[in-house]
């Protein structure tokens, strides 16, 4: 038990968490299994982020950084011998300038507690995805977080400005920076962001804020082939410029699964077209951005770009057609599904879908495939579904379906959800030696002795 | 002689210059003296460039990489025992997807070289600045360059998904990925950009493409007071949403400056409001686009944000509005200038000038500052006018008087030139110890023996 009374001596009982009381906590939002660890921490400073690592260092005690545990990666898993450091007591939102439009808060901050703390201000952050409850800000740039809105303000690595980090041996680096342009040096921050706790702790970040757009109109289009898809995303983006905010695109075999029952949702659109887009434009002028839309779906439709589209005539629309968007849980509803997030070239996506649905079918003709996700960023969402109680026995199998064929297709094993445990065995298919080679240097150079988050990523 | 021959036994006699036929090119594309090194060895293709590394690396000889020498800070200057590496040779565009929105391109292209390029394919690439048409994209990324639209579509660094780089030791990485997406490890192309040539050689680039705009509309406007300016930065951002492209802002006495004879401007509005703004939005539609604008414009007069404006009837207005802000070589008119490229707070920005011009009265009466720059982007250029030919001798003061008052004010003393050899002595007014700390680790993990343009940045 020294473990844990030393850290205890370092930031007092209630920070600790010894590895019976961590039994009793999940170890993820959406798992049903217990957090195993040696201990759990729970600094309410920096400071006491920065006496943790330096005793851990000292005793080669390997820390796992966690935040809102929503990652789906296995990128926040311990063991039994590690420390996990929870940001979850460094959860203040320290400052909101609404003239420079910064936010300063600390990483345990979830990422909803902004949103709303924003909306006096007429401010918002733009990040947005569907942990938004739990997901913390610092895990938020630990994964570079994705979502929904990245068409249109990139994904977290564009909104955060300044980080505090400590590292390994405790050592706290103040980089708060909370101007747009700083080239004074290496921008330091961008190692840590996108780096899953394996090169130093968050801390604190900077963030960069925007105003709030007034208004949001939507619309679910039909389209006839890809093609069509790949030439709706240019003339949309062109026609709304800076305000399409979201271009979600949705395979057949999904739109039926989440309008038909047992799924709450019916179809705005009949179910039988080849694709569907979920189009999104923010703007803050409510009569003419609704025309603006509409002209430009008149104008798609003319083209032959679209074939049968529902406008949303309210905000009750528009939340509707996000809830369709998102209930992907219907695909755990009549088996076990496997989850998946990958980025490839617009252009091969029809191929490499359609190739995928034939190798499923040959390997495995019991599962289903649903093919969905943020096409505007070249991301696409795979669920495969299987028999209840398979999951786990055809994962190797599945995976390699999905992954294998990447490489050749020069796309990405991990668009937005991160390495983690899960996919270190696949980032050899998205990224070079040379590449993997330059990570492990500046890991070495970071974290000499590994202490943190090991064996995750490479 | 044996450098120059043993570099032209590796890319052949046609790739080197030797120190003679060096001193008869421009050190810089604005400076009069001549380039000065052992030899600049001229590559024409990632090969070349790898065994000049090796050859570099194994003799100890110190490397400085070669742009458009577009650059401000002196980050390309090289000694008489250096190599020079100039990319001029490799200016190719290799490829123009038009339907994935990426360009592939060789590090010496010219930025206005693939600005043309992209014509044919009603694409743009966004960054744009000054030095177009000698800059080339290698430097562009190896600087992080800024610019007339950062507010819109972000630096040099938003526009970059991938990079080709040539280590220190000759090791080619090709990191040269196409996807918006990509979270599969450490994102390693944000370690080289605007690393000014000290980690590795740029050799190609994978660039993000936009849809081009259609129309572009214009405006200056004058402004009662410094807190309006904010107020109407907020107000334009909202209002007009996606679309602002430019927020470009001119103190009264550089605007007076650049609208009167000698100058060849005129002024739109009157020379005696306290601040000016040149605003500038890109859209697809040739109708609402300018009355958006318009609006946006009237609701400010309304706000008193603004108190008078001139609006751009045509593509030439707009032209000579641009005209008119970039005719900064007025500061050259009447004396010697030194020019500055600084970052703060917009919330700091008023008083900082104010006690600037203060100081400067002070320290130096017979100096005079005008005011301009990307005021949307918390970044400003001044110009300190000083009598003919003694810009060198006061060049330490006026430094000091810029530079010192920033840290206190959270500001950077580079928003976008980079440091290079001319601001290093002030890296630490903008970064923590600890932070100057990790660049050096970074730098010492990847060019152990300091071979990588020596003396930079820090």
């Amino acid at each position: 038990m020294s473990l844990v009374t030393d850290l205890r001596r370092l930031i007092g009982d209630r920070g600790v968490l010894d590895a019976a009381a961590l039994s009793e906590r999940q170890a993820g939002v959406w798992r049903s299994d217990a957090l195993e660890a040696a201990a759990l921490a729970r600094p309410t400073c920096t400071g006491e982020v920065s006496r943790i690592m330096e005793y851990c260092h000292q005793q080669g005690i390997s820390v796992v950084p966690q935040g809102g545990r929503t990652g789906l990666v296995h990128g926040a898993d311990a063991s039994p011998e590690q420390v996990i450091l929870s940001l979850e007591r460094m959860n203040q939102i320290e400052s909101i300038d609404s003239r420079q439009r910064v936010a300063v808060a600390q990483a345990g901050v979830p990422l909803e507690t902004l949103h709303t703390a924003l909306e006096p201000h007429a401010l918002h952050f733009p990040l947005d995805l569907g942990a938004r409850g739990s997901a913390t800000l610092g895990g938020n740039a630990a994964t570079n977080a994705g979502g929904n809105r990245v068409i249109r303000y990139g994904m977290m690595r564009e909104s955060v400005l300044g980080l505090e980090v400590v590292l390994a041996d405790g050592t706290v680096v103040n980089a708060l920076n909370s101007l747009i342009k700083n080239n004074a040096g290496y921008d330091i921050k961008q190692w840590f962001i996108g780096s899953e706790g394996t090169l130093g702790i968050i801390t604190r970040l900077s963030l960069r804020l925007r105003e709030a757009p007034l208004t949001r109109d939507m619309a679910l289009v039909a389209i006839p082939d890809f093609d069509a898809v790949i030439r709706l995303l240019k003339h949309m983006d062109s026609q709304l410029g800076g305000s399409l905010s979201a271009f979600e695109a949705m395979w057949p075999s999904f739109y039926r699964l989440i309008t038909t029952p047992p799924a709450l949702g019916r179809p705005p659109i009949g179910q039988d077209f080849p694709f569907y887009v979920l189009l999104e434009s923010q703007g803050a002028n409510p009569d003419s951005d609704r025309e603006r839309l509409q002209q430009a779906l008149e104008s798609a439709l003319e083209a032959g770009l679209v074939v049968d589209a529902a406008m949303s005539q309210s905000e009750q629309d528009c939340a509707g057609f996000w809830a369709l968007r998102d209930d992907v849980e219907q695909v755990f509803v009549k088996g076990d599904a496997l989850l998946f997030d990958i980025a490839l070239p617009i252009g091969e996506m029809d191929r490499y879908t359609t190739e995928l649905e034939v190798a499923l079918a040959n390997a495995l003709p019991e599962a289903d495939l649903f093919v969905f996700g943020h096409l505007g960023d070249g991301n696409l969402h795979l669920a495969i579904r299987v028999p209840a109680g398979n999951a786990d026995s055809l994962r190797p199998q599945i995976e390699g379906l999905v992954y294998d064929p990447l490489h050749a297709f020069k796309g990405s094993v991990s668009a937005e959800h991160g390495i983690g445990i899960e996919k270190k065995n696949y980032l050899s298919i998205s990224r070079s030696r040379e590449e993997i080679d330059l990570m492990r240097g500046l890991k070495l150079a970071l974290d000499p002795t590994g202490i943190l988050n090991p064996g995750k990523i490479f």
